[in-house]
Parts: structure tokens; sequence; C-alpha cells
């Protein structure tokens, strides 16, 4: 079995929800020589976070940004971890929804994604600089 | 160290939360083969998911579906993705919430989940449709 | 590749978020001996859940307990699922919406978590009693 690691950094992206499967796929050209395997994902950060949903209409990924927005409130005055600006807690909280970190089975030297499934990264604050995201995969 | 993996399909199931753990036991049975492991079950469409919960009482799964059809509602006026139907955009969101894999320790040659854990597979549209899984295992 | 598997048990912890890198860490020294890799927590119920968040502020996850009492409230009188007490079934749903592991590359002998990233064990329960984990690390 053989096993390929990669730190990437994705440069800084506005607020939202952004997809990211050619930069992944570009990043480990390792994959290509695995027959069946697992490849894994991981943001190294806390108030990101890596989804997986779909692949085509634009709209879809805004309208993520919405519903994650009214579900997870700005401004709640029970909030005490509130230094760091409006848009900070409710970071934390929608990068632990929606997780830190993605896994696809590799077949055939491919990502065996579904038709319509895409990698997003979920940008949850306003200035979120660049994020490093470290990229796993194996089998045989 | 050796890898496994299935494709398969459940057909179509209704609206909802379905425990599949036995299908998937009885999909990959080199998993009596590894002593030590891993399997990972990953579901590939963006409008059903896949969760581990309770596995007893069929009321937690009525539950389930009750509490996400109030937390993402249909019909919010701001959704823009709408063309595919009212049901479409919440299960979208319901499976970013709920996640599309699962990955369970493999100990003994069996799948280490507790007493009280099953797979859900979390069928989110009206009409769904058959939904393919790709189960992977790999171990010593 | 080497793998290794270790089960252990967190004793009953108050109902809220709690920091268990170390634990984690200490428990499976064989990371260590690991280059390129992959560790797996599972924790074996469906009434707490595993995630990874903010590693540094205490308020932080006051915070997240506020927040998801909010969004899964207690006594709603839709619950059918109500015999074991009224945090029970939010319990569960608290559970699924953090899912049940996390996933963490190994790199260097270490977990590669960002700077401010530590695991949490989410105890949903008033009385949880104590919490079995499978920890599985994988690499070579």
């Amino acid at each position: 079995m053989q096993i390929h690691q990669q730190q990437i950094q994705i440069r800084e992206q506005k607020r939202g929800f952004h997809l990211i499967t050619s930069e992944i796929v570009r990043s480990v050209p390792q994959i290509g020589s695995i027959k069946t395997g697992m490849c894994q994902v991981f943001i190294q950060h806390t108030s990101a976070s890596l989804s997986i949903n779909e692949n085509a209409d634009p709209t879809v990924r805004k309208d993520f940004e919405m519903f994650f927005n009214k579900t997870v409130p700005e401004n709640d005055p029970d909030y005490l971890h509130d230094d760091e600006g409006s848009d900070d807690m409710p970071a934390h909280l929608k990068a632990a929804l929606l997780g830190c970190s993605v896994m696809i089975p590799i077949r055939n030297g491919r990502l065996a994604l579904g038709t319509w499934q895409g990698i997003y990264l979920c940008e949850h604050r306003n200035y979120g600089g660049n994020r490093n995201l470290m990229i796993t995969a194996w089998g045989e």
C-alpha cells in the first residue's frame, strides 16, 4: 500500500462557499496511480470548513451562505466569545456543523465522486486569510 | 495491509431516516478477515446523506425527520435554487449538515459500532431514486 | 504500512464541550513512529459526539453549549422519543449534527492539527456516564 501527503494553501477567498475540487485533484497527482484507495482533505483551521455538495448551479452555494447565516446568527447577545468580531463565534459554530475534513474513495485512479458532487471550501470569516489544507491519499 | 472496495445500490427509500447497517455488513464480507482496520461508507449524492445514530427505537428516526424539516424549512423565499421542487435545496442543506460519509473502525473482523449505533441512510428528497454507495475497508 | 488501534474510556464528563486532545495523543504513542498517516477517533455512543474546534479560549466551548441548546430545543412537543428524559432526543440530534468521529492527518510523528485546533468530546446528556472511544492510527 502506498501513501502520499501534500500540504497546500488556498489563497484568501471571500466569505462564502467555493468549489475547490480541481485544486485538490491537481495537488496530488499520485491519486492517478491508486487503483483502490481513499483520499482525505483536512483544513487546519477552526473558522473555515470543508463539505461536499452540488457542483453545478452557483445559486446552491449562495443558498448555503444564506442558510448558515440565518441558522447561526451574528450578534447573539448570549455569545461570550466576541472579541474578534461578530463573524468570529458564528464561524466556529458553522465550521463544527460542516466539519473540518472530507474523505473520498479512490477508484481506478480517480476520486469516486458522484456526478453532481464537488468539494467546497466554506469560508466563514469576513477576512479569513489564506487557508492551509493537508491532503492524504492511500491505497494500492 | 489489504483493501477492498464495493459499490452497492440501495433501492429507492421514502423520505426519512433508514437503518442500513445489515446491508453494509453483507456487502463487504471481507471485513471478516480484517483484525484491525477501518471501513468507510460514502454516498455519491448531494441530496441524501449518511449518519450513525440510535438503532433500536423507530421513533428516534421519525424525530430526526421532524427536526430536520423544522430546522431546514422548505419554501424559504430567500432560496435562489428552487427549480427542482421545494424539497431540493433543503435536501442539499440537510446532506451537508449530516455528511456524505461515515467511517467505522474494524476490530476482530467486525464493525466496532457501539451497542446502540446503527448506520442511517438519510433520504432528503420526496422521490430520490436509487442511491449509490461506495464501501471501502482496509486493514490487516 | 502499520496500523494501531486502542480503545480508551473517558470518565464521565459534565454536559458540555471538553478538550481531550492530550488524552488522545497519550493513548496512542505509536503515532510517534508514523511519518505519514492518519488517525481516526470514534465514539461508540449516540448521545455524545466528537468535533474539532478552537483550543484556547474556554468561552468558545461555553458558546457551543449555548448554541446547540438553542438550536436543538428540549421539550419540543413534537418529539415522539421522550421516555429517557428531556435531554435524550436532543442529545441524539446534536450527536448527528456534530458527528461520531474525527480524522486527523499524521505528519512526522505528530497529529497535523492547526495551531488553534483541539479535539472536543461533546457530552450532550446530563448524566452520560463514561464514554468509550476507539482510536485507530495507520501509515508508514
